[in-house]
């Protein structure tokens, strides 16, 4: 058996957020159901869409390499979306929803801008700049997300309980 | 029963990474022992040494708010950890295995990252100002180790097969 290396180790980790990138789009639509304010559903909705993105991006990649687009069973994102679900179980009805949901979906986002800056890293050493591109591409994406949900946090959603 | 607010998901949140960071330093030691690299293994120590401080920080907030420091079962950190157990099985004695631990630390810190930057706005807005000052002091930390690993992953780790 060939030594495993980084060819390998960008695959498996293309295959964990390409997993991930799945299961976010089942839990995006629950997020943005759940939500209280209209610009929180909003942008669950439009990260909705970039997400659907980010999949065919990575499915590009897959073909670049040759190999059929498949997920691989990714703990991680199970474990943060998890979490988020007992947010909403927990504080459904309460003035703290928002708040929770929010902190939810930056988990998520920090999760992804972890792993897009890993595998660019990567595929810049492996020599692959049409995959570097598209993971620069996808990473931008994530962290302007991520800067979107943190004013949305600060500003317009409402912590206070209803008097 | 009284309605759950910004409080209680502020503590319910403080427990989470309290019981992150206490499984944090479970994993640390096991990382740097897998180490191929002297630089990794030393910022895997260095970091062990800040998450101490980093755990009695927390404490200091549970004190401030008159509850016991008390985990709550964080599904995220033990999913994302499990990812780099499985890596380390994995890529154990291949050239690749730093560059697995690298990306399992950097995913584990931009959990932690999240979850500071989260919790320090709530500090904020429920007029916590020593709280909001710890909680940022760890968050600079987890910044820096963020950006020191991805210095490490760029520059110190040999990704190449032995010939």
């Amino acid at each position: 058996m060939a030594e495993k290396d980084l060819n390998e180790l960008f695959l498996d980790t293309l295959k964990d957020i390409y997993y991930a990138e799945k299961h976010i789009l089942k839990a995006l639509p629950k997020m943005a159901k759940a939500a209280n304010s209209d610009k929180l559903r909003t942008a669950f909705e439009k990260h909705y869409d970039e997400t659907e993105g980010q999949v065919e991006r990575l499915e590009k990649i897959f073909e670049m390499l040759g190999k059929a687009a498949r997920g691989k069973k990714c703990d991680a994102i199970e474990g943060i979306i998890d979490e988020g679900k007992e947010v909403m179980d927990e504080y459904v009805d309460t003035p703290a929803l928002d708040a929770g949901l929010l902190a939810a979906a930056q988990a998520v986002e920090h999760y992804e801008i972890s792993r897009y800056g890993t595998l660019k890293a990567w595929a810049e050493k492996l020599n692959m700049p049409q995959a570097v591109k598209l993971l620069d591409q996808t990473l931008a994406e994530e962290k302007k997300t991520d800067e979107a949900l943190t004013k949305l946090a600060e500003s317009e959603v409402n912590y206070e309980a209803a008097a």
